[in-house]
């Protein structure tokens, strides 16, 4: 029996997330909710699904599960309903910009026994999936060193900025987790810096375009994050873990494979200009293990401690540029 | 109004297509035949189309387009019956091993005035396709020199060699088109030579695993193919186009692009291993030419003269090998 | 007329400044002097130069420059002799490793007028000077953050990390005058955390082999020095400098670019293992330059305040890791 | 005791190989000859060595080995005057023009028991060597398809071209020797396209600036070489061979490895411009190994019969497009 999905949030990650569970085998998009009723019956028409409320999603019995792609400030509200109501959850990342808020929502999370699962996408991403994969077969030995670099091809726009949490909890906040997911150990200490690059306008709303960040370890693993909201050249998505036998890296993804030898040197074209199609293939995985999750009546991965843990890291980082000096977690 | 489509075969490659024409916006797969019904049901079934016959889909009002999948030496008999149909007409190439059989099918289509399309993949792969825009925007000059890798990372079975017509009609036949696809401008000699080197299995049927094949046009224009049917690190695809100003070069593609260096080097994964995943793109991009041609009611590209002109490339080639000599594309 | 260039020093480092003094038109190696003869004596004997002592190549009047390659402790009072004595100056770095030592020495140096050179070899590096000059060249916009990896390809001996004074004053002090190099404005904060993963050995002494610095500029520039005692895959030394209109690279060097595919996947060699082979052309760049300043009575570069500035970063670093947080470089 | 070396000619490739032999430790450049005495006289004089005649060089009782960069139609008579002499010889590509003389000559290399070395140097470039090695060591298994590129910058002056026997005979006769050296085969039949592409100059001399080369040995091996004139982004030296087990390729080298990417892509420096850089390594480990096999009383490789084997190679191309078939060497 296929697994009944609804979705909540008609917008462009919820296109996306459509697309992926029309594309998994056992799964069925089912229902559509969205504050805008058009934008709702033409992501329906368009799989056969019919236009919903959250309401009826929430007390129909024929719906297993939801995705939701709603605006921020509702998920926690949203995950708890659900939660509550007994479906299996979905949720974009993040939980709550309030690490209040996210404690109090996963406590109902947990209370519930809820199936739960949090769209951190980079983890379903093939080629870092194959970088954890080295790690765990002990191709580079024991982690020491990790090195992110996370540059985003534009800033958004400045209205985007004020309801995302700025850069740490909006952006960095990915490089965060996929930090927590390669270290195979949890930090305990957390450097940053930041300034204002790129877009005078984004520091004008208290955040910044262009940041460091220096994570630690216990046992004195180490890992930088090298953020810009600027790539001229692309979506620039790196990872280069070393350890005690070698280094396992992930090389950047490009649409075109092709290279142009003229008298001006050798040029190959940029890279994906847009997160949606440089993770493709991970939005896709990412719904499929959390059907496969609802199937086998497992806790899926990530959770939400995942999602606290790495809004905590952001948190952190924001408290270290204020205070210039390394945060320790236990303090947050 | 969807362009409705029907798939006749539903073997692996059949089941690529109808998965291409589901993905395809402005088609719909209605219906299935297969002399094997199970296979034609399973495949209908995935799609929510009809199990249907040949001679039933070839009358039915309500089908527009067929994508013809079945074994070689049918393909000639149902372009013919589908054109006088009146349905547009996908064929999985060749047309035929005879030149003499595809010349007569080909008058067929032309008498008919029938919507025909052969299925070269390749000319849809995107970075091969690249190449070709490159080329087209005079990136490179004048195109001089073009040099075409091709190798199976394995031999076929026996059985498939017997039946395909040979190393230079089943692989090279691709390189064939590929050539005249970035030459711009037709070939006029032909010169090859093969051996035996991988399977001596492959040699008691009377054909070769290793090819190198040399095409030159009027103007002089040089083309080198290079194929084996041994790739051990994977399915070798590259293109490198020389002209006047530079070259223009496609890149192999891998699953996976991550790399692991330690004491013993620097390490990345073998490439795609089957032509499916390796062309997965080129596949959904071509039914979706084939579909947008139907609707603008123009003839698609590649055509049958350019299988044609490929079988006949193939048969030059083995003329070639025959005679030890360069021959002339006026004496096919 | 060539410059007559005498050697101090004929160890490892002091042969490699003799093989660039004889490649180098307009220089001539005349004279060695090392505390142990026989040394001195084979040095001498490859280039047709004589044996002498520190006092006698003081006095002489036909040697126009010396070459320190003596060990730390003696190199800011042979820079001072020297100086008073009216020879240009090349010093292997560090003047000394006490920051005051190093001010005084300078001072001297300054109020004699002497030619003075620091060697900072990798500024010299063929593809780091690209970097610069693609720098200037407006190729990137305006620079805002850089990236320095640099992991040697094994751990010193414990002896040599006793006189070295510790990671940041013997090998990230090169990477710190290349962030000065790069950054093009001058480091205002500097903050560092380190551990020993390598070698327990080096831990017990003290020091460190593990360490992430991030270095900020008044503007707002960013930099992060990666730095690793071991790189089982060679000398990893990578630079990467990204401003407001794209980034510029530069790749790791290898003595053997080939490549193995197999079914195991694509092997390449590792890198260089030492830094003489990785930096060959740099040692004889440097010379030639310094050789060039002397013609032309010009100070070269890098002068001894490059010098003094590195190592005020590493007493930066060092206070930094000592309490955890930012150190402004005025507090040097 | 050092091997006292005499060169003869004192033009482009001569001053390369004095600066060899300087470099090379047991070996000394102690006379010079050329027609023109200011060139011998400025190059004597960089090296200490004496401006001499050819004849009082073969009567010089202290000189062991000569280098002979003379052009090429003195080559043969001075190969027999000095192995008549008692000299060992070193002498640049080719022998002679004719094959004729080419035969006469070695006979007199043979009955004097001259040493000869013949001057390809790309056998001692590191890369390819490490391409040799690879096969050696069974990396790839059993070798089965060569792929050679090789692309001159420009072309050469029309001067040139009528006194280097064209392009088979002064190009295309390295790729003739690299195949050789990789195939571990001798090679059975040659067939050859070629076209004016570049320069119609050329063609108007009767020569060709742009050529495909297939060549076959007895067992099935292939080898093809792809040649031109023209390769506007640098001096395009590839190698690529196919095994049983694998591939193994040598790669373009490059002066400066950066890379810039910007909105318009990833952008890497062309390649080396001019063989004297490209092969820069090659030219110093061709003279260490002549010396060297001086030093130990072996014959030297490659020999005269490499250098013979080459040139048929030639005459069988010329043949093969005059007759638009495969030459066998047994033809030759």
């Amino acid at each position: 029996m296929a697994v009944k999905v609804a979705l909540l949030g008609a917008g462009r990650i919820g296109k996306v997330h459509a697309k992926a569970v029309a594309a998994t085998g056992g799964a069925e998009l089912v229902a559509v909710a969205d504050a805008f009723p058009d934008a709702a019956e033409a992501l329906a028409g368009s799989y056969g699904a019919r236009v919903s409320t959250i309401d009826d999603i929430a007390a129909a019995d024929n719906i297993d599960a939801v995705i939701v792609c709603t605006p921020t400030d509702t998920h926690a509200d949203l995950i708890e309903k659900f939660a509550h109501a007994g479906k299996a959850i979905f949720c974009e990342k993040p939980i709550d910009l309030s690490l209040e808020r996210v404690r109090a929502c996963l406590k109902t999370v947990d209370e519930t026994g809820a199936t739960f699962m949090l769209g951190f996408n980079r983890r379903f991403d093939p080629h870092f999936r194959a970088v954890r994969a080295a790690i765990n077969e002990g191709r580079i030995g024991e982690v020491e060193m990790v090195q992110i670099t996370s540059r985003d091809p534009g800033a958004p726009p400045p209205s985007y900025i004020t309801s995302s949490g700025g850069i740490f909890r909006d952006m960095t906040i990915h490089d965060f987790d996929m930090a927590r997911f390669l270290l195979g150990e949890e930090i305990s200490t957390v450097y940053a810096t930041a300034s204002v690059l790129v877009d005078p306008e984004i520091g004008k709303l208290g955040d910044y375009d262009s940041a460091t960040v220096v994570l630690t370890t216990a046992s004195g693993k180490q890992c930088t994050i090298s953020n810009s909201r600027r790539a001229t050249y692309g979506y620039d998505q790196r990872i280069e873990v070393h350890g005690s036998k070698g280094v396992v890296s992930a090389e950047n993804q490009r649409p075109v494979s092709i290279e142009i030898a003229t008298a001006d040197g050798y040029t190959r074209p940029p890279l994906h200009d847009f997160f949606m199609t440089r993770y493709t293939d991970a939005y896709a995985a990412e719904i499929a293990a959390f059907v496969t999750a609802i199937e086998q009546k497992q806790q899926p991965s990530p959770a939400g401690e995942d999602g606290m843990r790495a809004l905590a890291l952001a948190e952190a980082a924001l408290k270290s540029i204020s205070e210039r000096r390394a945060v320790g977690m236990d303090e947050i």
